[in-house]
């Protein structure tokens, strides 16, 4: 059983959940809009402590005056707006990576025609996406194709800047941005800004978790479905341990079914044929509690060793 | 018989040749940095007019204070800077456009590594290496690849900017820079530029020539083989007409060999059917002039038609 070095929440998330329970506690109850972190577990954790996510619906709603929390991924300046109109007290909990890529979206690119490598639907791509008053395209690399056709036709301007949601995976994101470089070339780009806006400490995560993939048969991957970081770090992990070899899982419980279900699927002759000879991979999105991966990796030992 | 709409100088070589020629009626005998055009026509159409080609060494083991003329290809600030050491009138000739690419190195890209997608032994490569104050690596598409290791490592720092000798064809640029995309993702970048300074009169003829040697058998390309516009010019005829169905031709003189050549080469039965029955296509080297052109275009029509 092996892990890819150190594991759990990375510190734009442990510094929101620390941010949230410390105002809760001096403050008294605390809105998050929207799940402070990609996590069931880190979810009920805040309950317990009086923070308790809302969505911007409930909050027009509601009467004014409360307090309410930006989450690590972020808002958009819009939402810092209606938050102040409407007489909210404000924590701002957005991770300092995440900040740092709306000031490149909202000064550096001023005057560029934006383009955003991420998950459309995502919070922090929705903030990053007000950041830039407007990108002129928000997608991953699938996107960027009509079926049939090749390229899509973007219609950007003279001076294009691509960023990248701070949790993709770098070399897909330079995959992204060849060919949007290809796809400005015959809209006659004069300039063209990338900004390598993903996160280092999520970037080295994928990195490293790729490498492990290669050396073991089976990968779990702790974390929610929820969790952007934790459905990349199950794709990059495909390529190593294969496609059916790896297994998101939110906590410990998860551990037996989803051996189970494994078991029968790949057709092993034995149960025991694979518990003493078959290599585990764990790795765990940075929105994971610490004390999930341990829980996990303590059930893991149990069934393999 | 075909040509891909309008032939002859472009405008910075026509405003170069214009500008020395008058500048020698009034001033007397110019030296110019190297051939105005890399033309051999123009050259000596120039030497009728007293502009004459030096090299620097010459102009460093001669008397001061001579005429020097900098060509359309434009020239490095240390050139200036001894040029007026030396006491030297100079005419400056710079093409604007490369001239326009001279201020993005210099000034766009202070702090930045600079890559230059280019012929790194060519006049104007030189002098844009020069106002870059020196770039980290100059070099064509394969020049980014070490035989049987893949990318090469090209050591470059956080802040990456990369531009393009004026001549170049802006496809392979873009594959260019996908390519240093890939090797810097791996060298963690955190921004990059591109600048498309490759002439738009530059990229429309290779468009047009692209195209129209699709709809013939025969792409005669006129222009000199020391000029770089003529080169990419056949380079980017050869997916359409066929590789061996592209010929260069320096003037009309030339094409009665060439066309023999090319006829024993196919294998053609008879040079009859080939005269009634083929197609050719005629484009230009934006150096080439249209005198030249013409020429070939008569000759030619004097052959088929």
């Amino acid at each position: 059983m092996k892990t890819p070095g150190k594991l759990g929440y990375c510190f734009g998330v442990s510094q929101a959940i620390e941010k949230a329970v410390a105002f809760a506690e001096e403050n008294g109850p605390l809105n998050s809009l929207g799940p402070l972190a990609h996590n069931e577990d880190v979810v009920a954790y805040l309950r317990e402590h009086r923070v308790t996510p809302i969505t911007m619906e409930e909050v027009l709603s509601t009467a004014v005056g409360m307090n309410v929390g930006i989450t690590a991924h972020g808002a958009p300046p819009e939402t810092y707006d209606t938050l102040k109109e409407r007489g909210c007290q404000v924590l701002d909990c957005t991770c300092p990576i995440v900040r740092k890529a709306q000031a490149v979206v909202s000064q550096l690119m001023d005057g560029f025609d934006v383009v955003i490598f991420g998950d459309p639907d995502h919070q922090e791509v929705l903030g990053l996406n007000g950041w830039a008053g407007g990108a002129k395209f928000v997608g991953t690399f699938n996107d960027l194709f009509t079926a049939g056709q090749g390229y899509k036709r973007l219609g950007l301007g003279k001076r294009v800047g691509v960023i990248s949601q701070t949790t993709q995976i770098p070399p897909l994101f330079v995959d992204f941005v060849t060919t949007v470089a290809h796809i400005i070339e015959r809209e006659r780009f004069q300039e063209l800004r990338v900004f390598n806006t993903i996160c280092p400490i999520v970037a080295a995560r994928a990195r490293k978790t790729n490498e492990l993939a290669k050396r073991v048969d089976l990968m779990l991957v702790v974390g929610s479905l929820e969790s952007a970081n934790t459905a990349n770090l199950a794709t990059v992990a495909k390529p190593g341990a294969g496609a059916d070899n790896v297994l998101i899982i939110q906590n410990a419980d998860q551990v037996t079914a989803a051996l189970g279900n494994w078991y029968a699927e790949a057709g092993f002759p034995s149960r025991e044929a694979v518990e003493t000879s078959f290599r585990i991979g764990i790795t765990a999105g940075t929105s994971t509690p610490i004390k999930t991966v341990n829980e996990v990796v303590a059930q893991v030992k149990e069934i393999f060793e």
